[in-house]
């Protein structure tokens, strides 16, 4: 008896010769010269088109995570364009491999966080409490806050400021926010520190305002920093800095094995 | 003697405690809140902002190339996803590790074809030798020519026919737009087929008005692309089909292996 | 004051112009036709190379990793080698980046669960207890056991059977693999179902014997998937699927957009 | 009327529940404990089990490939661990990703030239004029000849000496290996420099030898890294020098933009 089939379906589009829809538009005349790249990538999360202030404050979000400079992932794409520079796509997908836990997951990290804390949105509550709660949550074992402190920008993160201030001029400024600036003061008395909530924990604050749901907020941060890599990668292309990684690093990490005077070199 | 240092420098940006500048703009003042992502792309590729028909236009390229439905990048990222839900940045980078010179490397291919043939814009080149030359060239040995044609859309690619629509309204309708459209013709009348203009065929044509490096392009598509590929990941975690894709084909793939009437199954 | 620059250090290898030492042994006269490839692999994992019980056990652990036929990973390798076909280290990388907590992440999960169980071996121990304590953790939240069960290989996964019979052979056959037999056994009890000590749990175990840690243990399927994952490239470029697949499964997952004797289909 | 699937095969290999077939061989009985991870690697890409002298010959060929030291690849993987160390198969993958024409691709590339100058193995033949062919055919226009020379290993690569030997006492010293001889001494007679045969040119040859398509011979270079990145990310995460890379890159690479004395600092 042959295996039976099960069934598999997309919701998100088709076409034939003469049409494509996408998210039950036509795209051509719906979608192409109308909606820009930030609201297509608010289209993909939400299967439908964003309104005025929606697509203001969702490209703010993704325009905060495109370019971070020489980054960790900005590295990893111009070392390895240096090796595969037939392969564009290959460095923007290495550099993306490296947006986990510890850079970029902070925002799925913090949307989590406030949205376990607060699972519908209260305009009403008292969010001292609650963010006490997260920030002692965080104390067993000690481990940092998702979205609060910054090892540069102190003691506010001019990020987080200019998108709270887009979140108020576009009516997104809800209790979420709220309660991510409540657990930044709340770890700040606990630790004496300035610990200010940081553009990622902004972005998952403004996620949660946007009812995305906390799996996929990374998203926002890997979508954008495609759109960055491909920066380095044509400024790599026009301006080398891997060879010079490459060789700086390896002769640092080597000299202990070295004579005084020797000479020698990396090599591939 | 130790190794000297070589200079590498990048001119994308930096940031201090309270200030972030990103190819000479403050950041959060006149970038956030003004500039949308497909804004942000365009800041990447030229280190300026586009002016309100550069926008447009730009923004029109990438959102044709954010979502093709199911594509075999977009199976990728769904079936990484099953192995690796917890990293959903190695599904969007796996997905775009296939954008190579088969599908969206043909924003390249045509870009570069353009650009090869007519090394600056001529407004008043001739465009029908020019055309016949390109087409001419790909014949020894017979290859398909980037852009052109398109196993669905016949005999018109309903993308390019409103790309088009948008460079007359923002006055990118000039000399590349016309040399494709005259390779499209010069093609159709050896081969005697339909060949249109393909999106990718619009895309590359549209990037040589800009003043695009050809060695870029194919960013524009891979930038894109990972928009489109959150929106798999997200729909493959409400609505999975990545489990019935291996087990369907790995049944498909096996049934020679098998006597008739076993009953046995996929493993990893 | 400029930076001070903190120390960077590999203890793998370095070469100057007439030699080469890794792990502290000269690499062509005392690796290069000495060891092979899964030796190669204990090197980088212990710093030493192995003798000849443990190279059999080791090249035997990672052999049972290499190819599993047609899974999640080698069908993605096939995609995107289908987009990329001159980027074959780019359809190894995204098949790769699949092997997360889902499928061959069951060796690091059992490697961790015994390891915590049993921080060090003692052959003395009575393992009863130890499992049932095991089982009993992942009741609640019920969650499945690592390396415990098979959808396909019951009531024994016959690659267990065999490393176990190389282990005994080797003097592997220590107090890890009794725990997680015992861990099957009590699971088996528990739910009265088969549940076998599957291939990742027996490699999980064997790790343990040979003193790894459990944080690199994925590492062992990663390296050997990397080899059956070019056999499967190599295959699909001389009896492609790919492009089967991605029509196939576009096919059925659009099927309900489409009129009935529409013809359309999919495009890249 | 509904589409028609094509057939979809693979010959590698099936599973019921008490049986793994790959390659024909019974896995448990015939693979696993006999054969080595190179061994496996063999069997991938000829579909059959080596015997003594290729099992020495190819485990040679990929052992030189898994350990460079500190490589564009280990960097990046090193790089990417840092902000995901959760996903060891990501990190990987990216480094994998570099894996391109410019590196490891020097094998495929020696080997497609050998091939296409000598389709067959001729023992006969004279090497001088086919080699003088090929170092002609890389003057117009000057590009490097793939295989030939190196930035280090001067006047001789050590381990092309050694695998020469290894190729001698397996019998795998045939014509390919005296025509990238032969290319070697006419690249230098032409130039006037040292160009030895570096190890991916004696691998290319090698490769030839063993009657290896060129289009798989990256494929020996992509699965032996894997092995050796799994090592690299083991030190990484023992004695870690990623954010220090990260770190003292940046600050050398923003240094123009600073004020002489103010004091800032990276920031992802």
């Amino acid at each position: 008896m042959p295996r039976q089939d099960k069934p598999v379906r997309t919701d998100i589009g088709w076409s034939d010769a003469g049409s494509i829809t996408l998210f039950g538009k036509d795209f051509p005349s719906e979608i192409l010269g109308t909606l820009n790249l930030g609201d297509m990538g608010f289209l993909e999360l939400t299967a439908r088109v964003p309104n005025a202030r929606e697509s203001r404050m969702f490209n703010a979000m993704v325009v905060t995570l495109v370019e971070h400079g020489i980054t960790p992932s900005a590295l990893v794409a111009r070392l390895t364009y240096l090796g595969a520079p037939e392969s564009l796509q290959g460095a923007v997908a290495a550099g993306l491999s490296g947006l986990g836990t510890v850079f970029v997951g902070s925002i799925e990290g913090s949307a989590r966080m406030l949205a376990e804390a607060m699972p519908t949105p209260e305009r009403q509550a008292d969010m001292t409490p609650l963010a006490e709660g997260i920030v002692a949550a965080f104390q067993s074992p000690p481990r940092p806050i998702p979205g609060i402190g910054h090892p540069v920008h102190k003691p506010i993160d001019p990020r987080t400021l200019r998108l709270f201030q887009i979140a108020r001029e576009t009516g997104f400024d809800g209790p979420y926010l709220r309660l991510i600036q409540s657990v930044s003061e709340a770890a700040a008395r606990r630790s004496g520190k300035q610990l200010p909530v940081n553009a990622t924990g902004a972005i998952g604050a403004l996620c949660c305002e946007m009812g995305f749901d906390w799996k996929i907020c990374r998203g926002l941060g890997v979508m954008a920093r495609a759109v960055g890599l491909v920066g380095h990668i044509l400024e790599e292309s026009r301006r080398p800095m891997a060879t010079e990684i490459w060789q700086s690093i390896e002769a640092r990490a080597t000299e202990h094995f070295r004579e005084p005077g020797s000479s020698s070199g990396p090599s591939e």
